[in-house]
């Protein structure tokens, strides 16, 4: 029934819709909004799409989104970057997340995702060998498997700690993130497993 | 601490989150999506907001969108229309909306808005004389003021409803949707407002 909507919008709803999580409602939102907004706020949305793909690339060592006209990730090759220290994360966004701590000096590989033989990835899709690599190269002392606290993030730093193992590669820590109470949760609504984690956990005050 | 993702990236992310309702975590969904899929899904994107808006015009009577290479919409153009009725809604989707229905032969009215002084919008800034207009010119029997159920609709369309009176033109029913129940809803969980519609407005059957 959109065809009663000229189809330059009925387009720009499509297109719309095409975003993860966006319906068709919401789609039309978005529409609208920049229909009602000033030609100039379409520019600038249609020019950073237009660049987009030109402009960003992939670090080859980390794996981590950098600048097209950089060859390696500034949070690798900076001279204050720990790099016999790796997180290794699932996703180029995990490495904003854990850089937003401030709390981490060392450096990232991301692994492009989780095994998930449901969404048909298995191991050999995911950076593992480059990551064996580096530990070789750099002289790495510590991995910390950051994937997320989910069942195909929990099965993913398995197999890797396995590869690690396999590889022979010796008097290295293999640590991972704590599990426990998120900041400002009440415990009465805690769920079981997070609170059987903090259980465990526990710590010496 | 954005700096760490390339210029481009952080730079469609800050464009996505102008979007009504989009927070920092969903514009980096949105650009993370569109970074991960091809450049012609970007291409595509970009290009229909290039030209949205050199492509959609208003129509110079209803208000409604049209094709810019149209003159009047063919909601009221159309031979089939009934230029008799007239629903006055208050933005150009609400005639999709009303259009779905496929029980509406007559043409629209699209206000641009409602009556809120708090979002400063007063009724100067809406086509009510347009309509007035309209009524005359188009010897018009009924308006059907189709505007939302909430307190901004409810003030326009008594507006309306005056400004007609005050015009002096006579002979024209004034109607406005029905207020009751909601298909599928439960008795039980319905709000005492609606309820009271519901009841006030009850039928024979």
């Amino acid at each position: 029934m959109k065809n009663i909507l000229p189809k330059a919008l009925s387009e720009l709803i499509d297109d719309f819709g095409v975003l993860p999580g966006v319906g068709a409602r919401t789609a039309e939102r978005y529409a609208y909004y920049m229909l009602r907004n000033e030609t100039a706020l379409c520019r600038r949305l249609a020019g950073s799409l237009e660049k987009l793909h030109a402009h960003v690339g992939t670090c080859p060592v980390t794996f981590a989104f950098i600048d097209a006209n950089e060859d390696v990730s500034p949070l690798y090759s900076a001279a204050d970057r720990d790099k016999t220290v790796v997180a290794v994360v699932e996703d180029p966004f995990d490495v904003l997340a854990v850089e937003n701590t401030g709390q981490f000096s060392g450096t990232y590989h991301v692994l492009g995702g989780a095994i998930s033989p449901i969404d048909g990835v298995g191991p050999e899709q995911l950076h593992i060998p480059e990551l064996i690599e580096r530990i070789k190269k750099d002289k790495v002392k510590e991995i910390i498997l950051a994937t997320n606290a989910s069942v195909e993030g929990e099965s993913t730093a398995l197999y890797i700690q396995k590869q690690i193992e396999n590889a022979g590669l010796e008097n290295i820590a293999i640590t991972r993130l704590a599990r426990g109470l998120p900041s400002g949760v009440d415990l009465a609504y805690t769920d079981q497993i997070t609170l059987s984690h903090a259980l465990k956990g526990r710590q010496n005050l």
